[in-house]
């Protein structure tokens, strides 16, 4: 059975609220990290950073789009793996620090091939 | 109705992974992201940062540990306001350079009230 998880219930929007007014990109030094959720089954499937061009790129065309600290560069997720990750909402948190892409998301999210980057567990 | 989110169904154990040898503290200058997600529901409550200690205390205590970079120092999530965070699982993703925590969350998250610190919507 597919889990429907909808942020809906949880997030009301703010009203008024744009990108450049509410995300702190100077506390990172021009990124913030962005956590990805699957839309539906609330999976979480990585993390990655974000500047305002990713951000940007990420609302102007509907797929996310990251920066890249050790390439330096800008890069669309799925580029050359296909693993494209459609945006359906874009959420960012209380001190406007840290985003949250909850994407529709084609084929594993993961390099290694697995579904989501936390595939290895610590305590249980 | 409750929604279950179980990341057993996704997430296998490895064996033989450690957090000193798992975890990259050093990329981020002995920092780590931790997601925090809700057990039950799935819902991505907060985004903190962690250090080797905060992990440590988080693992032996069983409650959710964090360091912060604005007081720099550790602190145990809701110390003060009672919000704590009861362990689950603790997910590490495929660079090592994040952690997912999965808690029972006491009240609410965020210190806004908030149930998530994510209540704020960019796009939809």
């Amino acid at each position: 059975m597919e889990k429907q998880y909808n942020p809906r219930e949880f997030h009301p929007p703010l009203s008024g609220a744009g990108p450049k007014e509410a995300i702190d990109f100077e506390k990172g030094g021009g990124l913030v990290p962005a956590v990805v959720q699957e839309w539906g089954t609330g999976m979480v499937l990585m993390l990655a950073w974000v500047n305002k061009e990713a951000l940007f790129l990420s609302m102007e065309t509907g797929y996310a789009h990251y920066y890249s600290r050790s390439r330096n560069k800008l890069w669309k997720k799925g580029e050359t793996s296909g693993h494209i990750q459609k945006i359906r909402e874009i959420l960012i948190d209380c001190d406007g620090d840290t985003i949250l892409y909850i994407v529709e998301q084609t084929g594993p999210a993961c390099h290694t091939g697995a579904k989501s980057c936390f595939f290895r567990r610590l305590s249980n």
